[in-house]
């Protein structure tokens, strides 16, 4: 292994983004040697990843021990994410965990002075502030793999901070964009899962669906790019083309496109500053996704992005609350608890009862999303 | 005058290109001061522009003789162009001038280590490698202006050259893109010159209702970002608020997109690396001019398209006659000598009349240059 190959480990491997990552990771086997894997829920594939990319590390459901019940090999250190997370032959680590999940091994990388290639959105949702002082503490380096913070990240390459006027985020309106007010209240599980334009993780989608996921993106892009909340602006783009955009102070907007696939970010941040070439993924022609569209965001619309961009604007343990909130309502109206409509009068309602801590620490949030997740687990059992 | 104050000359202060200059600069007093100015016809607004900014030099028509005898008023150096490019107080030029004036000073002001915002793309099709090479001899800085290569260079910063894949040059298609081939014959200068989406001179009007401009835009994009030609595309893009994009290896694409207002260009060129505020041009907002369009360029439509990107091949000092030829044509078809249609008969004929030289040095690109006016000014005068 030559000094320029770097040693990745993959937290999430076997979800969505965790198994494009490997994908991507197959084609760029002169760069990057998978050192670790980290996996919560799908044993077999995390046999089968192990077997192939013969890492040094592996971890299944967070924790050691488990590991070793389930790794039928020699050859393997079975660890924790956190110690995972700092050891010195890991270099760059794809965070796609789900949640709450990779937030303290995020932590722990970046105070190492690791770079961390963030798929997990709600990481910097719940503890963005915790996350940019251990960066800058630790000199570690967070690269944005989400498509919309992609984009701004690519924008913001040879930009200063002082220049920029606004965050530009792109929303594709999510699978029920075209569905009335009334359809909405019987919308099944099957219909909030087909996103028009990306091929994503479950959740994930249906956060789309609600558009809470765009609060979620613009609460991260606060942290991310160290920009004010209220300097955030969200678009409604049906094409998914342009991933998002930049506008300076001087007039002058950057935006970045792309053929919607995910292996394109995931690329761009392992490779940074680099480039190479993606043979799986289609170069765009900009003639055939012509025209492109752009228009306004109807707030009354997304009840939940309302109570996401309140949640920022809150701030403290609040954007926690949101998310741990959300997690729960997600859950139970894929398994058919609640209806599609339930989910942001749960957020709402564990919102208003929280009881907020600003500027908090670690165990503030912990504590915060323990209890969001009980109070909504509550309002989902006592849904009639 | 702090140390943070640029000495700025402006070549071509009296046409388009040059007031926005200094329109641009009146905004910008904190950052520059105005310490030469040089202009080639218009002697009532170079008097009133060196009333208003005091510079140090001036030059009328290209030397130093000439300009002491309309300029009427004490203090002022009257220093020919090339002079003044090389003055120790001179930090920054914008070379705005039109055709082949500004080529010899803008060699000696890069050779000289200085700044040069070059809003001129003939210079760079007449002698793109002598201007590279003098860049980098001199350890001068190039900055282009023109929109759609200060688009790329935007979308170029923070990027290696190494991950371009292409570059994509937008075309609104001119003034007289949706006239028929037949319409196209009886064409008039007034209807040339209304162009749909950009205020300009009158002579890059026509090259723009021609699509000679886009030729000669592509032949100087390969030499300021150093992209063979054959990685250069154009798509028309009616709307002109994409001014261009850069397609990179990974399949990631970066657009530049603003408010159609060459103000915006010359500010970005000037401030670099920072971006200052520029009150006078509205943001845009994405929503009204959504949808943005892009569909293929047909070459048949545009032969003087065709022709460019042909010479741009053919290397040499066939781009230098090119331009040459075109001033002539399109001079004459303002004057009401020839028609429309026969501005690419007469480049055409010149061109195929050319004995090129491979790598040329300055003399044998003023030769070229020479010999293709004195060739074309014959084929006008010989137009029934």
């Amino acid at each position: 292994m030559g000094d320029s190959v770097k040693g990745l480990a993959v937290f999430g491997s076997t979800g969505s983004i965790g198994r494009q990552t490997l994908d991507v990771v197959r084609g760029l086997r002169q760069r990057f040697r998978v050192v670790g894997l980290s996996a919560g829920r799908n044993v077999t594939l995390l046999q089968e990843q192990a077997r192939e990319f013969q890492p040094r590390f592996v971890c299944y459901d967070g924790n050691g021990s488990a590991t070793r019940d389930v790794i039928g090999f020699e050859g393997v250190d079975c660890v924790p994410m956190e110690t995972m997370a700092t050891r010195p032959d890991v270099d760059i680590i794809v965070v796609a965990t789900v949640g709450k999940a990779g937030l303290t091994s995020t932590l722990a990388a970046l105070e190492a002075g690791k770079t961390v290639a963030l798929a997990n959105k709600e990481v910097l949702v719940m503890a963005g502030k915790l996350v940019a002082e251990a960066a800058r503490r630790g000199h570690g380096e967070i690269r944005p793999i989400d498509s919309e913070h992609s984009a701004i990240w690519q924008c913001l390459r040879g930009e200063k901070n002082a220049s920029i006027r606004r965050l530009i985020l792109t929303a594709s309106g999510g699978a029920l964009r075209d569905k009335s007010m009334e359809e909405l209240r019987r919308v099944t599980p099957e219909q909030a899962l087909s996103h028009p334009t990306w091929q994503m993780g479950r959740k994930i989608t249906v956060d789309s669906a609600t558009l809470l996921n765009k609060g979620l993106e613009a609460i991260a892009a606060r942290w991310l790019f160290n920009v004010p909340l209220d300097r955030i602006e969200i678009v409604l783009h049906r094409e998914s083309i342009v991933h998002s955009l930049v506008e300076f102070t001087d007039g002058s907007l950057k935006a970045q496109l792309g053929t919607p696939d995910m292996r394109v970010p995931i690329q761009v941040a392992l490779c940074y500053p680099d480039r190479v070439a993606l043979p799986s993924v289609p170069y765009l022609d900009l003639k055939t996704v012509s025209p492109l569209h752009f228009a306004e965001l109807k707030l009354d619309r997304y009840p939940c992005l309302a109570l996401a961009l309140e949640a920022g604007h809150r701030d403290g343990t609040y954007p926690a609350v949101l998310s741990a909130a959300d997690e729960v309502a997600v859950a139970a109206f894929l398994t058919g608890r609640i209806t599609f409509t339930r989910i942001p009068e749960i957020i709402d309602d564990t919102l208003n009862a929280h009881d907020g801590v600003a500027d908090p620490a670690l165990d503030d949030i912990l504590a915060a999303d323990a209890w969001a997740r009980a109070h909504a687990e509550n309002l989902v059992g006592a849904t009639p």
